[in-house]
């Protein structure tokens, strides 16, 4: 059985930084639902995985896991309670510019920086069906383990592609031929649940939940309606409400 | 200006556990939005308020606030960023068994243990002008000071019910005249985007993310169609779907 080098060890801390994670080119997920879900889309991507002597390793067969004694496991996790396995992986190669989206829609996050918000928007939109997300800068990193732990690993198959700014965003929507642009508000704009073909070839954007999506000419203000008169809703169950309007307009059985 | 006593800072430790609020039946609002989404709600119920001295309370008019050194404050917070304001309020009264409900449907949640999610689904239910909540034993404490920080303290103005289990839940369901029982199930069931009169003098119960709903017989198991096959959507999503198809269904302009 192999066993975790110290050099392995500095390795795994410096991945739960920005930095790190961009040095090495890989990145951590952890917990055991996250690693089964990893492990049965990716694990071509593995670098190593690792899990404390405390874990059942029936409980997810696969993986050719370095065991470490309980302790030293809570010291290399990222989490309070951990759940005793974490694997190493490299992160997926990033699309080519050139390489035109299929999908029916672009869901856009501009600068949205929570992990748990931005991990939870991958994760839906995968269960939705869309399978191309854009974000801007100033949004967490797509790999931080926090974003993979809340996206439940799906950032692995999702086609991601990260711009400058809103303005390249939307030079690349009219390169493919993505015409019309949403901006969602939290305050005014075309009702979502009226509006027709929102969803073809078109992009949404949603903002960041302190400042809202940045401005962006010609673009469409849309809006969720809330009887309730509350002042907004969190941002990803905003994303929710419109990935699963989307899945209404596919008429499913 | 009143100064936080000692008596007042164990009080205050006291209440990020479950026992300490059920002992004194107050709780803590923590976070400058939060605070004031509260202040702007139910100012009535206020026990005393703290601030930081880095706090600038130009920013929340109204609260008497007793102000803490910085690093004083920071050791009575719950939060490891801190934004310098917190209040301690009293729980809000319990409805009498005995009051009728007047929402159209009844949203149930069954052993919701996350605090964030349960927050969440709080949050959105108001947001989507459903002020009546069921919840059974086994559920996070809806004071609790995490489940405080995401609803935005809308707990303090909606109708919240416990039950001990689902079939006291549906005893009252049937005294009250709530004559369908939707049970979401994340496989299968009857399509939400397709079942008609959902939101009509019903009640939709959605369980949690590990088990999902208790049995209950007669219950109609319901669904949220999913393309992209995923095992299932966090509940504080699957909440949303729902609570916002019954926002779709008022045909709002």
């Amino acid at each position: 059985m192999p066993e975790l080098s110290k050099n392995q060890e500095t390795l795994l801390r410096s991945l739960y930084t920005r930095h790190g994670r961009k040095k090495h080119n890989l990145c951590v997920c952890e917990g055991l639902r996250c690693c089964r879900e990893f492990y049965a889309s990716r694990p071509d991507l593995i670098e190593f995985a690792v899990s404390s002597s405390d874990f059942d390793s029936s409980r997810l067969p696969g993986p050719d896991f370095m065991v470490v004694p309980a302790d030293s496991f809570r010291k290399i996790s990222s989490t309070i309670e951990t759940q005793g396995v974490l694997i190493v992986t490299r992160k997926p190669d990033f699309l080519s510019p050139e390489e035109a989206p299929s999908a029916p829609f672009i869901l856009v996050l501009d600068r949205i920086s929570d992990p748990g918000n931005f991990g939870t928007i991958l994760r839906t939109a995968q269960a939705a069906g869309l399978n191309e997300i854009w974000f801007t800068e100033g949004s967490v990193d797509p790999f931080n383990n926090k974003v993979i732990r809340a996206a439940m690993a799906v950032q692995f198959t999702l086609r991601l592609r990260e711009f400058s700014s809103l303005e390249k965003v939307s030079e690349a929507l009219s390169r493919f031929h993505y015409g019309t642009v949403y901006r969602t508000d939290p305050h005014f704009g075309k009702n979502i649940f009226r509006e027709k073909n929102i969803f073809d070839r078109s992009a949404v954007i949603l903002g960041s939940e302190g400042d809202g999506a940045g401005e962006l000419p010609d673009s469409i203000p849309l809006t969720i309606p809330m009887p309730g008169n509350a002042e907004s809703i969190n941002v990803a169950q905003a994303a929710t409400v419109i990935l699963f309007e989307y899945v209404r307009t596919l008429n499913l059985p």
